[in-house]
């Protein structure tokens, strides 16, 4: 039998870490409950060929390959597991290109989102997706889940603006897919295939995303109300009224845990904040009317900004929600999705859940696209608080799917959602999922018990 | 052996169609070059059930199996081949529902694109894919082809607008797609696998469609010019500084085609018309700034309308560039795309290309999207005329791939486009979509030979 870990420190030296304390950084992402193993070996990549390598290695050896970025990831889709080779492209980090007139970039996988987005600002230009964690995590990373963010509601998630990439196969080879153009329908859309499909069919190597021009007027409108649910409704009327750039929801929990985090004063005495965002050349007049759509949906208190910094300082709050609520205690977040018009429902729900099973949900999101992270604060020290947390952890996604929505908006699978796949889908469209994935990794070692 | 024929024509009864001469409705789509053959039988569904006994009686007796909606392709993917079942779904033309609050219409596969537009109008809704084949075009032959049109440079291609499928399988399982969620990362995506397989994968029986709220401003800009190069550098210049929810060209042959064909009187003097329309609340900005860039580019003539009926009317005539050049003789309509900044440079090779091979060529098309249909017009009768038409028309298709594009933009592979697949794509991208399709079809009865 092959040392694989021996066979990889062999052909890639310096590159591959085998001890385990020195492993231990890239055993995991950022998900508190999901299961982690210890890896054979870490190779951190540096080019193709070592991707190619590793993932020769892998199949010829039958041993699991867990891909990972920068490891910002929530649902551990990226831990490893006992035995695995742990392939680290985050050293893979080089923007290759920037075409202005095409308006599209070529980037490595491990490229962090917010750094490609300061590259093109230079040009005048924007790469969208804005994923809450776009300071640390990794373009190649934001394909794996098909990371959504804020802006979603108006220019659509990581898919959206995916043009091409080249990635590797199991057996070594090497695709590209996709094209330059805008529009292209010759033969199956690999590019898509492989969004979102968290490491279990190849690994990306290089993709080339598009970019929009940067936009000069933007207005934001805050919005207090006395219940979530009128918060929710006020959702339902500016969506159907106007087209946000982001409508952010801060319940009075996460508004409480940011304040106490950053010294900010946001009003915490309301149930729910939100944040309404736009912009384009009807920026203003669309701010306007989504002011008189709050106020005629109840809110206690609604106000505009069209200055830039001062926006810009809420929507920071509002990415600061995640980081607040874990000071709290132990959380255990979700990342559900429902219809927009079912939002009042589904904050009822949540409300039900944490009353029935008696915990704290801090719960914020992005409520123009039904995308909801409600957030379970628990003691993971007290074996009954774990206990109701993962039951009202459960309850929630029930409760999303009850509604017609989804297990996972925009985290993934990973291994945490897993036991939900066969809740939301039949029988025969995972058997489909899994004779794709066969023919692509026909050795099954590609982030084995992850995403489907 | 079985007779698959006299068997489908026992279980469905007058569903089934086996005689050649009254099949013949059956047997072709609108390609006038594509291969065709003479069909086993022709099953009429009506149901879901119809369509799950055809797929399984296929699978059972390995039969190729062609599906087909209205019939309006362009590239032989819905043609008979010898032996085969059709299997046509227009007769499945019911619009099952219209959610206005959830923005969603959920459609059997033959409706008709232009009456499923006018139902969702009536709710003040739009559904805004747009190809030039909607009025006759249904929305499973849409999505089997991913079909573009006129709107996408604003809103996308079809992709872009289904929400979830309910798909037969070859082996008569039904699997659903997608959901109704704006986000939504469980999973593989099914959805967009189907989307553009051209009846290679499995039969898309039911489609739920994202619609859009209808738009109140709109204008029109109109600008000639004396030639093609001006005209893409005119589109270059515009698309870079607006979002155009159109950009439409016709060249100087298509335009005299359109005005004798519909007594219109477009200015034929000049070597290229750009019909550039803009919607939403900086309409009469945009096509300001627009008129003033397409004049700065050498516009011998520019004029700019807000009267919807007018902006319709140019729309209209454009829309009839097809049939207008079938008038004059034979055609044979090519498809490419290319990156919008290479436009000028597509059109110099088109009309190399015509000089070369001695043959008429109209050309007109989505130029926003870098989306051309030059169109040879030559003599059907004569060897010589033809063998120089299809010379041209491979020159084209080359010309857009060395200049990075594709060689199909929204008509689809069909049988027409199959011997460039390889020049697009490497083995590896072609193999992989071949273990792909075997996931869905290991039997190989679904629609063999088309698409890649």
């Amino acid at each position: 039998m092959v040392d694989v870990a021996a066979e990889l420190a062999r052909v890639l030296g310096r590159k591959v870490v085998v001890d385990t304390d020195r492993m231990s950084p890239w055993t995991r992402d950022q998900s508190p409950l999901a299961k982690v193993g210890t890896p054979a070996a870490v190779v951190r990549a540096t080019s193709v060929e070592d991707v190619v390598t590793t993932l020769r290695l892998a199949s010829q050896t039958g041993t699991p390959l867990v891909t990972r970025g920068a490891g910002s990831g929530l649902s551990g889709g990226a831990n490893a597991s006992d035995g695995c080779i742990v392939l680290s492209v985050e050293g893979m980090n080089q923007i290759l290109d920037i075409d202005v007139a095409h308006r599209t970039a070529t980037v490595q996988p491990g490229v962090i989102n917010a750094d490609l987005a300061k590259a093109v600002a230079e040009h005048g230009l924007r790469y969208t997706p804005d994923p809450g964690s776009r300071d640390i995590s990794s373009i190649g990373g934001n394909i794996a889940t098909n990371a959504g963010g804020m802006s979603c509601c108006k220019y659509g998630v990581t898919a959206d603006h995916v043009a091409a990439l080249t990635a590797v196969l199991p057996d070594g080879s090497v695709i590209r897919t996709g094209g330059s153009t805008r529009k292209n329908v010759a033969g199956l859309d690999l590019t898509r295939l492989l969004i979102g499909s968290e490491g279990t069919l190849a690994v990306v190597v290089e993709a080339t995303v598009w970019l929009r021009p940067a936009v000069e007027e933007e207005a934001t409108v805050v919005a207090m109300f006395p219940t979530l649910e009128q918060a929710m409704r006020a959702v339902v009327a500016v969506t159907a009224a106007t087209t946000p750039s982001a409508v952010e929801l801060m319940d009075r929990t996460t508004v409480a845990a940011v304040n106490a985090m950053t010294g900010m004063d946001i009003d915490a005495t309301a149930e729910a904040v939100l944040l309404v965002t736009y912009d384009g050349a009807s920026a203003a007049a669309d701010a306007a009317s989504s002011e008189a759509e709050a106020a005629a949906q109840g809110a206690s208190e609604v106000f505009r900004t069209d200055d830039r910094v001062e926006g810009t300082e809420l929507m920071s709050a509002r990415r600061m929600a995640l980081p607040a609520l874990e000071r709290l205690g132990s959380i255990l977040l979700d990342d559900v999705g429902v219809p927009v018009e079912r939002l009042p429902a589904m904050v009822a729900d949540i409300q039900a859940i944490a009353t029935k099973h008696e915990v704290t949900i801090g719960t914020f999101g992005h409520a123009a696209d039904g995308n909801l992270h409600p957030t379970i604060i628990y003691d993971a020290e007290d074996a009954g608080q774990r206990e109701r947390a993962l039951a009202a952890f459960t309850d929630i996604v029930r409760a999303a799917l009850a509604l017609g929505g989804t297990i996972s908006g925009e985290h993934g699978i990973g291994s945490l959602k897993m036991p939900f796949v066969s809740e939301m889908y039949g029988e025969a469209e995972v058997a489909l999922m899994h004779r794709i994935k066969h023919a692509f990794d026909p050795q099954g070692v590609m982030n084995p018990g992850r995403g489907y």
